[in-house]
């Protein structure tokens, strides 16, 4: 039995619990906003948040919470429509007060409590409001609500991102499931992205921290929208070893089999969020060869990923290479140009840094697919890497431009 | 008498001439393309190109005569429609063809020109016909031509940019002359952004290379309006000492006098290409104080101007100021969120890191002038710095998505 993984649906690993409610925090009446996720038995935990120094409120309580509890986590209560960012004080009170009620609900310590916001920043949180819906938490508690949890937590999102897999680790199945959101101010390096795993391994803290952070390295690392990095990224994973597998104590094949299967999990997720970027019309996967390290070649991906005139060009189903090159040549990454080729889709359009004569109408036929796949060949070293993102259209503009009021 | 500046119009420094025509480069028939700028008698010249490490021919055929000639430079030839960059040996063959022509019209030698493209990349130049305009060149040579090679320069801008200051140097007048064009790749550190700039200065080359060198720090490598860096960025100037003012050879007042015009011409010249910025309808004033160091001001100032999130929010006229504190926070620079004041316009909008209740009408009123200031002060240091940008529109999308077909 191999990996089995699937991005259609979300299917709750063992000993999980979730639930969800609509607590008003989001400005449409109705909406869920307020989730829920718990484990019945001890877990552990493991996260990565925002390189941004602004970090909001609920990011240093949850630093402060795996700190003490030392990685001992039982729950995740988070809420959309108010991302508790730049309120000072009282916005660390206000997470403080959101994890506290999960607590309560749940009867476990605060400190065993994560805490996550999504939504408008500078605004004060009305935790009151969230903590009026402690017993409808309570009682909506069950394993089917985590698809709930996933919609809940949406914001510009048009879609719930989810990805659910299956691994047999020493002939027991392991359940890792995740949620994500997040459409706008993604880059690399964390994004105003929530991301929520679970899953029913048995694995130590070490190990849970290094496989989140060698699948946050291959997913959400290398994704891309607007560039922007926001105050609130949170990646988040709770393991409870529900699924009865042996305990994964080093980096033997269970290690490399966990491993896999939870960076084939958060790719998926990170590409669904390219997926549904903001006024996105195309899926753009960046794959750069030839480097003489990984780094120079995620570097260079990245300033093509981030470049908007390349992006503008994507939207326009235009084959503009000259600013595949012109982004590669800024990215702070030395190599000769004149070694470059570059192709879109099949098509080679430039050879040695210059370009060819090459058939619009096959380019065109390649740029009006919803996926699109650009490569890059240095020749000057061995070395790969590839980044995702998607175009930059007017809808984009449309969606920012009075997003807050 | 002190520095008088006017960006309405371009007058010729003494012992210039200057002449544009159409040689049916760009794409619509009878734009002037093709410009020439000619010192009449010995000159000196200085210049700074992109930092992308993919350069436009023109710009390593710069390289090679400035380096050839120790600066002895007398001339310039541009063409727009066609930046001869990614065009491999033959763009470098080109762009020798193009300063040859310009030597042979003026009779002087090839390295005593300099080239410059602007237009779109990986297409050859059509320098034939730049070569069948030679003699056209050299019929129109005019002093009152320059205004035409500003015009000339032109790709998507939809003004011409110019400046001229006259600044009294020991009882001569010294004239300053500037065109630039620009309105889209444009970033700090240069962008597909091309300034000439005449003056009749007398003064060393070591001098003249600091006074550009602090001048293009102060101006150009202080505006953004997409964040993209160019192949063909290329900012020269050409002193001839036409004016009869004394030579300058030091440090002292004379010096400081001319830097300081020049940095007010560059200034002029790069706030243009801001306000013309694809798409802009905003102009967008960002002044960073409290910082521990200038560099740290510049890179704070940098990140809100590139973010486009803020800029989108800037077009949308809403004072979401948690995407300016967002875009600091992710700058690179440490500081302290809580202490930082954010001003829209003269409305204090967060104080020490915290939103504070303000006017929304009054907010709306200032985000709808076409000029707006932003500032934060970090209150841990006492350096600064400016930046200026422009709002990120539909139409700029609009104007990129099909630029190249």
């Amino acid at each position: 039995m191999t990996l089995r993984i699937s991005s259609e649906e979300i299917t709750c690993p063992q000993d999980f619990l979730a639930a969800a409610v609509s607590a008003g925090v989001k400005k449409e009446d109705g909406r869920l906003d307020v989730g829920l996720l718990y484990s019945t038995r001890p877990s552990l935990a493991a996260a990565r948040f925002t390189t941004n120094v602004v970090k909001a409120a609920p990011l240093l309580v949850c630093q402060e919470h795996l700190e003490e509890s030392r990685g001992d986590i039982r729950a995740v209560i988070v809420n959309s429509g108010n991302a508790n960012a730049c309120t000072g004080e009282l916005g660390m009170k206000a997470a403080r007060r959101m994890a506290g009620l999960a607590a309560k609900v749940l009867g476990i310590s605060d400190q065993q409590v994560l805490v996550a916001s999504t939504g408008v920043i500078g605004v004060p949180l009305p935790v009151e409001r969230i903590e009026q819906q402690a017993s409808a938490l309570k009682e909506r508690l069950s394993p089917a609500a985590v698809g709930d949890v996933a919609r809940a937590i949406m914001t510009t999102d048009t879609v719930r991102k989810v990805c659910s897999a299956e691994v047999p680790i020493a002939g027991s199945i392991v359940r890792i499931s995740g949620m994500t959101k997040g459409a706008g101010m993604i880059h690399p390096r964390m994004a105003t992205m929530l991301a929520f795993v679970l899953t029913d391994v048995l694995i130590t803290r070490a190990l849970l921290e290094a496989a989140l952070s060698e699948a946050c390295e291959k997913s959400y690392n290398r994704i891309s929208v607007d560039g922007d990095t926001s105050t609130n990224d949170t990646l988040a994973i709770i393991a409870n070893g529900g699924s009865g597998a042996r305990l994964i104590e080093d980096r033997g094949d269970d290690y490399a089999v966990f491993a896999e299967a939870l960076t084939g999990v958060c790719q998926s997720l990170a590409q669904q969020i390219v997926r549904d970027g903001e006024g996105a019309t195309k899926f753009i996967e960046i794959v750069v060869r030839g480097a003489k390290t990984e780094s120079d070649a995620t570097q260079i991906a990245r300033s093509i990923a981030n470049s908007p005139l390349f992006k503008t060009a994507m939207a326009g189903e235009d084959a503009n290479w000259g600013r595949i090159l012109c982004a590669a040549g800024y990215s702070g990454v030395a190599f000769d140009p004149n070694r470059v080729d570059i192709h879109i889709g099949d098509l080679p359009v430039c050879q040695s840094g210059m370009g060819l004569t090459f058939d619009e109408k096959r380019a065109k036929e390649i740029l009006k697919e919803r996926d699109i796949r650009i490569s890059l060949d240095l020749k000057t070293g061995s070395h790969g890497s590839t980044m995702w993102t998607c175009d930059l259209t007017k809808e984009y503009i449309h969606i920012n431009a009075d997003y807050r009021t």
